[in-house]
């Protein structure tokens, strides 16, 4: 039974009725939160790697959640959408607009409270993810999401996203890191489900449903942040090992010798090494040969009297002792610790530098890692010889970015055409496994139809029947995760 | 804007449909798994407080998840109310029949699959939480939750009801243990959302809309759980205390002394150890003395070289030293971590043997527990004196079972009809802190109109348009969590 609401149209209404809507948010947020100067509107129209280019009415920049909700209830009156962006870092395209109203949160910054006691921080959706974790910390707290755009990202489209990161392993994705939301809807009421509590049965769980729905189901204006002690110890191991299954067999062993104590295990190929090496300034060989796989192993710990290098190296050490990893070195020190880091993390920008690539973002169950890794990368190779498949990514947590490097020979956009051969020919193969095609990036534009290819007919029955029930006019983020109307998204380059 | 959907009447409808149904789902599932008798009825229609009585045409056994899907169809057309069951052990009335059909998931019990290495297993709805705990431990890891009911409540109803119990303060509540879910929705479809992923944002997160919705939005069949290292060592004390300020400072100091390693902080007045040791054989006195406040703390670790006993008599030695506790113990053996922990959970039991008792489940953010416990005490004991508050619970989640043991001399059911009465005055505290008037226990009959006062409108009616989504005829538990219909819910004896 299809929704019997009517989608928005996505062009801007007629000249008149935008002219009135426009005059009446200058009169609430002031004429110079209203941006409507192309220069002013580029940024928010852009996005992180340039596949799609929005275009967009205004960009209104409110202060608090009484202006966002008289915005959103004007646009709504209007019938013309909203895109809410935070730092715009987003990877899918679920930030750009598509006519209509862009609503940046960006002035909406405050960290409301800290509760160290409670370990709990307030915080508005606009401030950005560096400064809530570093409000933690004045606190003597760890707020531990992280990600490479934490110094722009902002925390509202984190938990619009459900960010993953590094840190997932330990502590959950962004949605297991959040109490408590304050939400502007559709029609521009607040939902105020702002409380630091961790328990409650009070009803249905409504700040799941807007966690990770990229601002279709409503806006989010501040949230209640779980927060926990600071580690007092850490140590970085960085492993050598024969192949994906050894770091399936490592991973396991870690886990059992450490429990919550790993809190991260990251994998890159002996290409990935490789291209840091040639790419990143001052990237330094971390063992003394190349391996076929290399894990990046973290422990820590909040106990006081913690040695985790210790821990580590006793755990690495049984390892390699039964063959299953072929070397491993420990930082000695939190700057090599770091540097360690830097080789794992510096390898999308190592990768960039080495031409085209077409990107996959997809988990599988942990145990079914090194099969997904040999199936997909056979099919990628036969597909295309000279191909060089750089998988790599949050291993732990069955979430891998199965990047393809062009052949080095081969024309960048002749490669790039080749994006949706490529999707189709990983995404199934993860399908087959009982993957997911969207794992921490979301779903956005860029595989919106993707996931109607592949999700459940009944899930997205469902998800329609939700986006319907709190957005009826299809006025948020129109077009994105799941569509109301048939109107396809904008082609890839 | 309320929602368009009709309510199913909760009256049965006349006869011959009635027949028509029974003999349909007799032809499917086999007259033996249709039970009319109403000896057979009777377990069905109980409620483990004795506070309701339903009534239900018949209680169906189904097979698998086919024989629900057919026998959810079946009612829908019929437009008759199914109440799904578990272990029927719930505390809220959540699964008490007001007319329709009682849906059995106990011959759902199969565990159908472990998988260590992903640390993943799958089971069936009517699987016995201890038959849950038994499998993972039978592969070596540990599936954390744990509650009184575990020998008899099932998987099925933990997840409809997002259980609690004593270890959220290191695992989370129930929803946060689960990965996957297959749900049979309102008109007989099936929602195959079966992923053990770790990591999936392809859209909505529907999982979490069915975990806590008490069977009204969906029939939760099957289920991928989260498992974890089993604890290689772990380590239990009491300890007395003179106020629960003291306890929210110690809970502080072992939270930052242990990190992950504390696994269990919860808390009994003295009132509450007394009567346990009037009316549990074999309970003894762990502490020399009195004290105003108990409480019981643990410490476990999966690290095979981890000495929990060692770190824990540290902690506790320091928080003696500093004056902030007034005496505490250590199991010497695992025979005494269980005697210890007894004194804790034969305390609901203890209090029924002491009278008549009214209930609360209520959490409050933790910094605000002492204000709480000082605030409620002293409002009940002001409305009536010689009353015996006994608060106790999971301290470490802000979650506290704020019971009122009745004053000696007086008449139980005079006491009980006081009900309503207490829970205003409690109520109102908890909901003047931000807490939760439903914490763990869910919302069912006995809560739902206390929901409709406390509860956020703009909450309230999303939560409305959710069910008006997914079951817009009503069948699913009508009447529970939040009625679509202005139907009061029965009167509490």
């Amino acid at each position: 039974m299809p929704p019997d609401a009517k989608p928005a149209p996505s062009d801007p209404p007629s000249a008149p009725p935008q002219d009135a809507l426009l005059a009446r948010l200058r009169e609430r947020l002031g004429a110079r939160h209203v941006l409507t100067e192309a220069t002013d509107l580029a940024p928010h129209l852009a996005e992180a790697r340039g596949l799609y280019r929005g275009r967009a009415l205004a960009v209104l920049r409110p202060a608090d959640t009484a202006e966002v909700a008289f915005a959103v209830r004007a646009c709504a009156e209007a019938r013309v959408p909203v895109v809410a962006q935070g730092g715009n870092t987003g990877l899918v395209g679920g930030g750009v607009p598509q006519g209509g109203i862009v609503l940046s949160l960006a002035r909406l910054s405050r960290i409301r409270a800290v509760d160290p006691v409670g370990a709990t921080l307030t915080v508005e959706a606009g401030a950005v993810l560096a400064d809530v974790q570093a409000a933690a910390e004045a606190a003597g707290m760890l707020f531990p999401l992280s990600l490479a755009a934490e110094g722009s990202c902002r925390i509202g489209g984190n938990l619009a996203t459900n960010a993953g990161g590094t840190a997932v392993l330990a502590y959950g994705n962004a949605r297991d890191l959040v109490l408590g939301l304050e939400v502007v809807l559709a029609d521009g009421r607040v939902w105020n489900g702002l409380k630091g509590l961790r328990k409650n049965n009070a009803g249905y769980d409504l700040k799941h449903l807007f966690v990770g729905s990229e601002g279709t189901l409503g806006i989010i204006t501040a949230a209640v942040l779980k927060l926990y002690p600071r580690p007092a110890s850490r140590a970085v191991g960085f492993v050598g090992l024969p192949s994906p299954r050894a770091a399936l067999a490592l991973l396991e062993r870690l886990r059992r010798a450490a429990g919550p104590d790993l809190t991260a295990f990251e994998v890159m190929p002996r290409f990935g090494l490789e291209i840091v090496l040639r790419h990143v300034p001052g990237a330094q060989r971390p063992l003394a040969s190349g391996h076929d796989t290399y894990a990046l192993v973290e422990f820590a710990s909040p106990r006081p009297g913690a040695d985790m290098a210790a821990e580590l190296e006793a755990a690495l050490a049984a390892s390699l002792e039964a063959g299953l990893a072929e070397d491993a070195t420990i930082g000695a020190s939190e700057a090599r610790n770091a540097a360690l880091w830097r080789l794992r993390e510096s390898l999308p920008e190592a990768q960039s530098r080495e031409g085209g690539s077409i990107k996959h973002d997809v988990s599988v169950p942990l145990s079914r890692l090194p099969e997904f890794l040999e199936r997909a990368t056979a099919a990628c190779l036969a597909e295309m010889p000279g191909l060089r498949p750089c998988a790599f990514g949050h291993f732990g947590d069955g979430n891998i970015h199965f990047n393809l490097s062009q052949p080095p020979s081969m024309d960048r956009a002749a490669f790039l055409a080749a994006w949706a051969r490529f999707n189709r020919i990983v995404h199934d193969i993860v399908h087959d496994l009982d993957g997911s095609i969207a794992a921490e990036h979301g779903v956005g534009l860029i595989k919106r139809d993707e996931l109607q290819h592949y999700g459940d007919p009944v899930g997205l029955d469902l998800m329609r029947r939700l986006k319907a029930a709190l957005d009826p006019a299809d006025i948020l983020n129109p077009g994105k995760v799941v569509a109301l109307s048939d109107d396809p998204p904008p082609a890839l380059p």
